[in-house]
């Protein structure tokens, strides 16, 4: 289903030394599948995280933000990370913050530590209690298969309406140091990542100081979890994690260094992948579109008129029919707020198309060049504002019926 | 196929005297559908206008624009409105500006005044270069069939994706004197109105000095066609003309006076009507959502959470299947970038049900209820923030398979 985006091989993702991995089916929403992920971390780990934006942040989101937020100005450190879909524990309220703290609770007694010591994440349904007696029965199962090697499954565990597992693997070698990284994520619906999105992790085996590491998953987040949308919607859970366990022998106590910069290609490299998957397999999507806008007087403009774009129901739904109806993007830049833009500069292309030439149509655009392009299950939009050096890049999906279908049957 | 909107009646439309109207079939996109439609106005009438903001604004709207700023400013009266449907004369530059002065032109000398007196307006597909001779070969007709009872005509003239013509008359009394007024709009897509929708038209038989016209369409807009959403799309042409014939007894010089006031609330009440109607007909719509917005502490910010829950494709989807998903509502109030939303103060209802309190699920709420209004055809959101006295509202309507189907297929 998803586009051009194979489904990940088990035996392809390395394990990372310094995590070991457990799930349970725990019959949250549904019986017989994977619902309840454990990731436990060796000692030597450091965590860093960036959640949503959302005013609605979801109960176990305030839970970790806070546990995170102890842990990494000096104290104890976090033990494991606890994952459950079929369920969102958001818009729960107080009820909500006594639920997640419970199942870490049940989760520290079992790997004998401080509840603190653990990071709570949930996706589902949103204003429904979580159902915090299944999530604690699946506990001891997740910790029963703790290993190395069970990436894959992690990867199925925190799947909701995502066809396929999303995960991906390298190895790097840094400084001499050999650093092996696996991350996992999953979409597919309400993605328009405002910080992070629900759900990413990657971990590696490198030992990374907290601060640099905190710098490290901003930038990281902001060059490929907040560069995707799939409908505009942000999430109430949305969460990218970033693990460094420490267990390798590279170790870097300072970012500037080139081992650093090293580390911030590689992670930001398979970062911008994860993300990338999510938008291959966003809900009924049949067509991945790149977005840049080149030329912008500031990131912040550029970034407006790429999300313009690639909200937009009317350019969405041309790229679903294969239309070159592209007067619909000129319309989404004209609105997308820009209130001094000069459209008489502004140049568009598709692919290699030359379609509209200082803001009107180019004279030398054929619509069969324009058909062609759109017929492709991969298409880049490049805009040109004439305005400064600025450029963003957003990656979006088409709207299909099936992302109609999907939505208006979720919850049965 | 429009929500609770039945067919305007042609005998209910009252004549507004002072403004007579023509129309042709031009065949501009397609044959046997009238496609040209000529206000003439007396020359007692003054007008007024708001456009859309859209930095991609159309060739015609920009003609007008400067054409009305002449006329208001004490330059020669403005002679006739002329509209053209199935070509949106935008994203054209230049030469979409000499088209549009061409059909001015063409018009000016049927009616022996200057191109400067005529407002030309267009709708349809952007990016596509106006076929002027089509248009100026079926001004003759427009002109020949010139008449006071010809509205309904003119309703059916401007549609496109419409699935009915959208038209409302009204006969007021003010201070002892009769006013007539009748409107006319049209949508069906691209309609997230900033300043005005494409096309609304409004007429009515009072004098009114022209600086007191211009306050009564911007307050008529901004409670009427800005505040209403199918898509998210800011159209390139939207206009909405107020029309002031002249031609009856009330005159009106100066706002503040009761004669005023009953005016404004005519005419907006009318505005309000007609922009309804325009969502009652959306693309693919077979919901009508009122969203109310309450204890805001400015209407801007009542504004942006309701267009926020407005546009969200997963709310959209959720009435579209009756499905009583609130979380998706809570989680569009979270991104909607009110950056100090206290969400523990927030309630939420859906007609008569209390869904959401302080934040969380209403203890007392019952999936069925929920239910039971998400089957309604008419459905109100109404969202309290705890944080002050404003309050803004936003009609809409769901997203359905009809809507992807209808933009998936527009062209051809």
């Amino acid at each position: 289903m998803a586009v051009n985006s194979p489904l990940p091989v088990a035996e392809d993702l390395k394990p990372v030394h310094g995590i070991e991995i457990g799930f349970a089916e725990a019959c949250i929403k549904k019986p017989d599948r994977k619902d309840v992920l454990v990731m436990k971390l060796a000692p030597t780990a450091t965590v860093s995280g960036v959640f949503t934006k959302n005013r609605f942040c979801a109960a176990p989101v305030q839970v970790s933000k806070a546990n995170l937020a102890a842990a990494s100005s000096g104290g104890e450190k976090i033990v494991a990370l606890l994952v459950n879909t079929g369920n969102a524990n958001a818009g729960t309220g107080d009820s909500g913050l006594a639920d997640a703290q419970a199942t870490c609770a049940a989760l520290a007694k079992l790997l004998d530590c401080h509840p603190q010591q653990i990071l709570p994440f949930s996706t589902g349904v949103i204003l429904e209690p979580l159902p915090v007696a299944k999530v604690v029965a699946g506990l001891p199962d997740a910790v029963a298969n703790l290993q190395l090697d069970n990436w894959y499954n992690a990867a199925e565990a925190i799947m909701t309406t995502d066809t396929q597992p999303k995960a991906a693997s390298r190895t790097v070698t840094i400084g001499g140091h050999t650093v092996t990284m696996t991350g996992i994520s999953k979409g597919a619906g309400m993605i328009k990542p405002n910080m992070a999105t629900m759900l990413g992790y990657l971990a590696f085996d490198a030992k990374v100081a907290q601060p640099v590491l905190d710098q490290l998953v901003r930038h990281a987040a902001d060059h490929s979890f907040n560069c995707i949308t799939i409908d505009g919607d942000t999430s109430t859970n949305d969460s990218f994690m970033l693990i460094a366990t420490g267990a390798g022998s590279l170790v870097i106590d300072s970012a500037g260094t080139p081992e650093y910069e090293a580390l911030k290609e590689a992670v930001t490299d398979i970062s911008r992948n994860l993300a990338q998957q999510i938008i291959r397999d966003g809900e009924g999507a049949t067509k991945f579109i790149t977005i840049t806008v080149e030329e912008g007087a500031s990131v912040e403009e550029c970034r407006k008129i790429a999300y313009s774009i690639a909200h937009s129901p009317l350019v969405k739904t041309a790229f679903f029919a294969s239309d070159p109806n592209l007067g619909r993007i000129l319309a989404a830049i004209g609105y997308a707020g820009v209130d001094d833009l000069d459209v008489t500069k502004l140049d568009m292309y598709l692919d290699d198309v030359w379609v509209a030439k200082n803001g009107g149509r180019n004279p030398d655009y054929q619509e069969a060049d324009g058909q062609r392009v759109m017929k492709q299950s991969e298409i880049t939009v490049r805009v040109k504002l004439a305005r400064g050096d600025a450029t963003a890049t957003v990656w979006t999906c088409d709207l299909s019926h099936d992302y109609v279908t999907i939505n208006a049957d979720y919850r049965s």
